[in-house]
């Protein structure tokens, strides 16, 4: 491996290759939620895309002379699945794309920017706005995350109702094959049908495919005003039903439909006492459900506001309303979703639980609920849920947490496996998503292989086959070869 | 192939497998736009999906033995770029899926349609609008064309600005594969991050990767009013001002942004002097253009209006309107939508043409126009220009037409191939598409080859290979195999 290292020194200069006896790759090596914690063989920060291209190329050529050295891709490291640190065998480079955080092009005629897949979400957000339009991917890890790791994984967030996954934002892509060229796939096309669609495939393929180096995404039009609501729904049904009635009323306009079970605002209440909760008793009684709602209008926030109270009044004669507050002003608005985003850190307070991102057939999430709850509920009495998430777009984060007082250490260790493979089971009978924006990286490959059918399991391993022959880009990720 | 064609009629029965010496094929191996016949072994006519896979299975079974078979799928038959249609060898089976066209579920709650692929486009619109939903997809062959042809040619059509493409309205697709198995990936989710996105990879491959028979399909609320205006703009930088205005004003309310050159509603004037085109002498002194533009309103008529009222207003302030109409009734606005609707008859009543079905940035798309006008007006003088199309998508249909009086057959012959040439490469030269939304199919391969980047062709036919290694789908369409 010296001779690959040296050769890698060279071509990026020594203090962008770092290798664990000099430096501290503690930032690299360990993820997000502290799950695991690899080791890599080094880190390389290239500063371009001809870097990146010459980087791969002396990757395979090493792999090809017998070293077992393959190549991570790393973004913001902010992934929940395990998909961008490297292994524990010492042998996989982490390459960082971190330094390639440019703002190529803004053509805002076209509403389109191009930039390299290093740049920070929130800068991507920036630079659109800057040039008065909108760049709607928004999502909690956004300060930290890059472009191209939302790309790798497809990220969602909070607009995805409106707006789409990161795919749906996504006009073209440069990327880097797995024998070092570079595939020029850069577009400022809204439509162009000519051969197979390389970027969607790349896109949410988690850098085993072939490694995202820029990007051009959509820009909208800037809404003149944002205006939140939040209602008390007496249940899951009701919160569906109110999902469709504000979908025939406001259409597009609604660009958030935040869920949240009674529990996961106790648990906000409880770790942030000086938030104002509204409908505070009924979320101590606990058999409410919450609702965050986002109009995005370009009239004015007074015409937000006569839609929302439209849709209140229709609501509340229809019976899946019990009550709702329509935020009088942005710092209102902006209050409501601090709420709702307060509420994974409350849950990690209260202490780590079980975790599931999935997705579901919007129709299909009443009974879903009641009838997971009741089933685990059965198994282990007194388990509390933390059931919240983006009902727009039928994902649920799905969580579970021991019973009060219980360790929740010891009930992790004794219950996680069980009640993974409960939930999924209920998941895929409802036909469901294990993995609704989170992906699969080396935490959910098992999953994968249980429950993708074995025909689309064997195509998409003949596709990695096909693009990545001598499993080079991050290999047992998203599949297990 | 006796032994192939015995079999196939004891698995369809005999009445569904159609074969030259008894059967009448020329609706299956003609092209929509007679620009090409071919002659098919036989034409099949499955019911089912496993009757699909069935037929995948023998046919690759005889290919395996050393037959020269392959399966052509075909849909409506409307392609324009000779996709579904068999070659001249006579050992091509046309696989017909329209016998296939069940609505096999509307889930209104989840806003989702399941329909098979043989299913006509208007009964999938009018599925949905008895469900009280929107199923946007349009296109002039609606009545004729299925979902199963326009998901494998991505189909576009006048709602695209807002709605996106065919693939952009798919959440999942069920497909048979060259092994002749059933893949299962219907969905009903909005966010699915479970592995390479096989629908993407199918979409938009014209058959040639694998045959989808079923699709599940996005639907959305139905807008309360549609209503158009006509605007006459001084010229192409002109449209694309009034465009970014719309967009900011309207912003997803603005579901169509046509524009016409003079030219193309003069000869709609002559071929149908009985239709009323606005601003009629602007169109003879040939100088402006015009855009129709459609505002889709989930309040009211009114609202909508009041909406058309104020954009006018603004953009003739900023001069980028020379004059506008706003319908005042739906009958006003559909009669506004025939004119459009009316070119390309009343320009094939002209007498043939050479087409181009092109995409841009939008932003280039004036200097686009500027430069290819000129340097075809200097290479032949006097030729005539149709230009139209989905300019809110960069989508031009961009039309020579021979001088007045000129014999358009045998300008067709003296010229298509370097006129083809000379556009493309304006096309290429501001990074647009050759085409934009009719696909790649027999006739346009070269231009594949010629304009993807080796890279990017390389990945595409070892994808190819990896899916279908007997080259038994659509052989020669897409890649030059």
């Amino acid at each position: 491996m010296e001779a690959l290292l040296s050769a890698l020194r060279e071509l990026l200069g020594s203090a962008h290759v770092l290798t664990p006896d000099a430096d501290d790759l503690s930032a690299y090596e360990q993820d997000w939620r502290k799950r695991g914690r690899g080791r890599a063989l080094a880190v390389l920060r290239p500063a371009s895309t001809p870097q990146v291209a010459a980087v791969v190329k002396l990757c395979a050529l090493a792999k090809a002379s017998g070293q077992a050295v393959s190549i991570v891709p790393q973004g913001g490291n902010t992934g929940l699945v395990l998909g961008s640190i490297p292994d524990a065998s010492g042998a996989q480079i982490v390459l960082s794309l971190s330094r390639m955080n440019q703002v190529r092009q803004i053509d805002a005629a076209n509403a389109a920017i191009t930039v390299e897949a290093g740049c920070l979400l929130a800068h991507v957000q920036q630079a659109a706005d800057d040039a008065g339009l909108l760049f709607p991917l928004s999502l909690a890890a956004e300060g930290t995350c890059t472009i191209g790791g939302n790309l790798g994984t497809n990220a969602g967030g909070t607009q995805v109702l409106r707006y789409g996954n990161t795919r749906d934002l996504c006009l073209g892509i440069e990327w880097v094959n797995a024998a070092g060229e570079v595939v020029q796939g850069l577009s400022g096309l809204r439509k162009d049908n000519t051969g197979y669609d390389l970027r969607h495939l790349l896109i949410g393929s988690e850098g085993t495919l072939g490694i995202i180096t820029a990007a051009t995404l959509k820009l909208f039009p800037k809404p003149v005003a944002r205006v939140t609501a939040w209602a008390q729904v007496p249940g899951l049904a009701a919160a569906v039903q109110l999902l469709g009635l504000a979908q025939a009323q406001l259409a597009s306009g609604l660009t958030g439909f935040e869920l949240m079970n009674a529990f996961s605002l106790d648990v906000v209440m409880k770790q942030s006492p000086q938030l104002r909760v509204p409908f505070a008793s009924a979320v101590r009684a606990g058999d409410a459900c919450f609702v965050l709602l986002e109009l995005s209008d370009f009239e004015s926030e007074a015409h937000a506001r006569q839609r929302f109270e439209a849709l209140v009044e229709t609501a509340l004669e229809r019976g899946c309303i019990e009550d709702a507050v329509i935020a009088e002003s942005i710092a209102q608005s902006k209050a409501m979703w601090h709420l709702r985003e307060s509420i994974p850190m409350a849950q990690a307070q209260e202490g780590p639980n079980i975790k599931h991102d999935i997705s579901l057939p919007i129709s299909h999430i009443p009974e879903f609920c009641e009838q997971t709850d009741t089933l685990l509920r059965k198994a282990i009495p007194h388990i509390r849920l933390v059931n919240f998430g983006h009902l727009g777009d039928g994902n649920l984060h799905y969580n579970v947490q021991c019973p009060p007082g219980a360790s929740a250490a010891a009930f992790l260790v004794e219950h996680e496996g069980h009640i993974n493979t409960a939930v999924y089971e209920q998941v895929a009978k409802f036909g469901g998503s294990f993995s609704a924006e989170h992906g699969v990286g080396q935490l959910k490959v098992a999953e994968l292989s249980r429950y993708k059918s074995p025909a689309a399991l064997a195509a998409m391993q003949s596709i990695k086959q096909a693009m990545d022959p001598q499993n080079l880009f991050n290999p047992g990720r998203v599949l297990a070869l």
